[in-house]
């Protein structure tokens, strides 16, 4: 797939060919496309960038379903878990299974749970879409499935009230790894600490936010974006299994 | 490597073993330690988590040199630049080796280049400490190495002044790819937009700072943490090569 | 004048009288409106909240020009520059009056330097209209005006490039009072700094941000707003006169 | 009072005179201080800025008791709350008459609150010393005082369980005026959230938090400023009376 950048509008277009390429902002012809040049234009005048589409501009297209975790909080989670390639990461409440294809890129496997049968369909088209292979969706409550699990590395839970898998049995998460939990409200932080202070294995090592900024610089311009704020989407509690 | 958690203090105390361990909070009985118990008592009577370390845990005790990457910010490139498990990625001005150690846990191959010797030698100490095996480490400066490198996914300069190799010869990084500067100054991206914006292959996609905030919650306490503010640290600019 | 809260949407109405008031949400009695009952319910059976009108809710309603200045910002400069109710503050580049009528309610006397005669006009109807009678506007440049200027306690730039300013005759600053500027850009401080560094009667005490977050607390609920994050505004600049 | 910034070391010092300055970077000459020159040499050569003393400078010297509120929140209160130069404020929980002093250097009339008796001893000496003459100081609860106060504009709040305050009589608050509530952690929010919902003369406007960020800019610096992050004070809540 190549990437096409307006370079006056700064607009994205996505191009799998073959043929002409149609926009609004004008038609781009397949010999140019093809050409190898950096720049071409379009029928219009407008110049346009050429380029080979990565991994994000793939992820554009992926099949929307119930949220979306951004890379702000899943790179983070990344690096602060302390997984690796040879990690074995359990995850429920997956979602349009943005999560699942992250990990899955960067761990050896995954299992996600999903009890919505309609998400476990978006979630495997999108994997599928992503060509990533090691991750197994389970079409059932993490609740009953955690019994099966061992050895694991990381367990994520994106849920509401993650305070019921947290009073169940948690011997399948290695001793020192962690499980961690995304929670939009304060309130059910504290919803948590009253299972966790509860539980002798679980001790919570840190509850954080992480916030992105946009800025824009050029020219006589330094500031932050106008309109690129992104809103607040969870609170990350790590916690340690003991 | 076992990890103490004191209970009163939460402090935390590495153990590597054997014998008994000695710390100003008393002294914790190799037989207890062993024990496979999950809450033990000192001679004092302080009680105190056990647990296996992480990598987490191990990083804290890697040799430390001119300055350190946070997890912050390796995780959001990590997770924004699109790399995976297949990636190759070359990275300049190693410092201690925080981002050659992370992004070796990641990808397939790193190539990390570092003019300083005595760098360098820290930052080999490093990787064989956290037994990170598929990071090469090159005593050169990159301007005259990018020559030679090819197919290059990310491309993560961390120094004061990246234009000079902006400006040079970057057919080693792929189409579509990224070119990752972190700088400490807004100043710094002025300096870099009079070379962005002069190169047809070079276009500024995102520019961004990541923020932490920890938080304290439990009982009828929740609020940002006191005394934990992360510091700024650096802005990340995002350059897609055409 | 009186405010209508819908208790469903959130919605605020302002009213003038007399005779009945109608919204899109219904239609409310003058005869309830005027029987001093905190709560009301219109036609439709929505109900109201039924209050006087605050200062915030005269200042809705007042013209809008080039641009607006924020409580967050405005608030601080009049904590932080050490005014008080006898203060004397000049003012460049008013916009709207957002900063003249401001200024005017808290502080002695205000004089306000606006090029464009169209802003003049603005700021001398929303002075009459929100009531501040202590603010005099000149459609002047500064530049010229500063001469004649004595004892301020408080000179406030709002605009582009304060340094022509700041190069001149400041006599009519007092000693170690403050000249605050308020610049959108890095950029332009680093502009601002070329002069500063130069004047030994300037000496930059504090570059300041302030943001502001809301967050929404209810039963189960307690998060940031989404969607009302506040845009950056400016940077502040408080330069203390020698 | 002078205050010398040391061009130096950047520190600040405050002379009443007479006599020569000794500090620790030097001594300054009565004569050299009284001569007019905006910058004076110590005997050691460093170099000083003469200036006069500002309101700040005074109140870096007023007696410290429990807490000190700050001028990021306490200018946004005053902005944000609709007074003005002939507003009546009720405030409780005192502190150390940060508060007091601030509000009576822009309101008409304060009446402080603080039912500890050491307390309002430093609130009397600081607004004495700070020579602000419109607060009346009660060691008294604000729950008993409050029958008998009228015509407020603004009733501020900083304890920890406002809502006793909240569930009584506030008659003598002004239809569409505010109470703000300071309170540190979003638990005491949710406790709130108790009682306003309970109460038809109670609508609560906005819950915000001010943050303020420092920056260095300089030749080629332009970044946040290391080790001055200002840490989380409080949540503010303003609360419409109806």
């Amino acid at each position: 797939m190549k990437v096409f950048i307006s370079k006056k509008t700064g607009l994205y277009y996505y191009y799998k060919g073959p043929g002409d390429y149609h926009c609004k902002e004008g038609i781009l012809s397949e010999s140019d496309i093809v050409s190898g040049e950096k720049q071409i234009k379009a029928n219009t005048g407008r110049e346009f960038l050429v380029l080979d589409a990565n991994i994000n501009d793939y992820a554009v297209k992926m099949k929307r379903g119930p949220q979306i975790l951004l890379p702000k909080d899943l790179g983070y989670i990344l690096a602060r878990a302390g997984v690796d390639k040879e990690s074995f990461i359990v995850e429920a409440g997956g979602g349009s299974g943005g999560a699942s294809v992250f990990f899955g890129r960067f761990v050896k496997t995954v299992h996600t749970y999903e009890i919505v049968k309609e998400h476990c369909e978006i979630i495997e088209k999108n994997l599928k879409y992503m060509g990533v292979e090691n991750v197994t969706v389970y079409n059932r409550d993490l609740g009953e499935g955690i019994e099966g699990e061992k050895d694991i590395d990381l367990l994520f839970l994106d849920m509401p009230e993650p305070g019921e898998i947290l009073k169940g049995n948690l011997r399948g998460v290695k001793s020192g790894k962690y499980i961690v939990c995304y929670l939009p409200s304060i309130y059910q932080i504290h919803e948590l600490f009253k299972v966790t202070s509860e539980k002798d294995d679980l001790y919570v090592e840190e509850i954080t936010e992480v916030g992105l900024r946009h800025w824009k610089v050029r020219d006589r311009i330094s500031r932050p974006e106008h309109k690129k704020e992104i809103d607040h989407t969870a609170f990350l509690v790590f916690i340690r299994k003991i």
